[in-house]
């Protein structure tokens, strides 16, 4: 677990890049940044940092920092019930580089870099790059993974209702929430 | 109807202040900026500018942006069947001001100036003022209008799906699509 001090201080760094990408939040969300290091205690490496906008029954808004290279596991949104196929949602990035990887072709250099153990992890590696103004919408239930640039990232997420607690890693030492 | 001219300048007039609050569209959605004047040919005085990012049948997000004081009429989301009361969405602040106004207590000095002849065809009056990093949820089917203060607005609207051509106006004048 991340000590109340690494929690600060991650915060303070993600409160930094959203203030290089010109994005205004109140001192409550500021001081409510989500830190997700996935009790893995390697921040820096692999995890994600997050403000969350809006979360109700019908949609979600959030904005999502990436440290310099931060990593993001593999994972989905699995089928909830009959009337929930699965969070759907769109990436949007706002500052930085973002490479997202999804199923498909693989591709031949990829610009990511794994951080150990995770390459050996990791299943799908058709990339997407994108760069501020540029969105990919990713289908429910669709295994997909991510990482930053050398700057870090600000991507705006607009999805159905997050469910973070449903997400399947495809690594099974790994737990969202 | 607005002149091709007219389109081309509104949208130009638009790009200008997404620029300003530091939000990167691409040439592509730069081209299609929304341009809703309502068949009024009142751009400046009443309407809205928009980019859409996502529209499907789970969520939406789109930029609204308003010109300095420009007003957007008083309007609700109906309900649309047994599974959609009616849009709901968000609104957040990412640049200059906005002011909106929704049913309660009246605001006694409110600081819209609505223009003519819409003022008497206003019946809420509660006002919320809105800033960058600000944000208000909006349940489905409720009257609001909105005006952006002196420098203009841009405000990010995070929303279940969007079906503008259902839309209500309370001035019966006025048609969205």
């Amino acid at each position: 677990m991340l000590t109340k001090a690494q929690v600060s201080r991650a915060q303070a760094r993600a409160a930094e890049i959203l203030d290089r990408a010109g994005i205004v939040i109140t001192p409550a969300e500021r001081a409510n940044i989500e830190i997700a290091d996935f009790g893995l205690g390697e921040l820096a490496a692999t995890g994600l940092e997050i403000v969350v906008y809006e979360n109700n029954d019908r949609y979600c808004a959030k904005e999502l920092i990436l440290f310099p290279r931060q990593f993001f596991p593999e994972h989905r949104h699995p089928p909830i019930d009959a009337r929930n196929p699965g969070k759907q949602e769109t990436f949007r990035c706002r500052f930085g580089e973002v490479y997202l990887y999804i199923p498909g072709a693989t591709t031949a250099q990829p610009k990511a870099r794994v951080p150990e153990p995770y390459a050996s992890r990791i299943t799908v590696r058709h990339e997407i790059v994108l760069r501020p103004g540029d969105q990919y919408t990713l289908p429910p239930d669709t295994l997909h993974w991510f990482q930053a640039g050398d700057e870090g990232a600000v991507v705006s997420e607009f999805s159905s209702t997050s469910l973070d607690e449903t997400d399947v890693f495809t690594d099974p030492s790994i737990r969202r929430v």
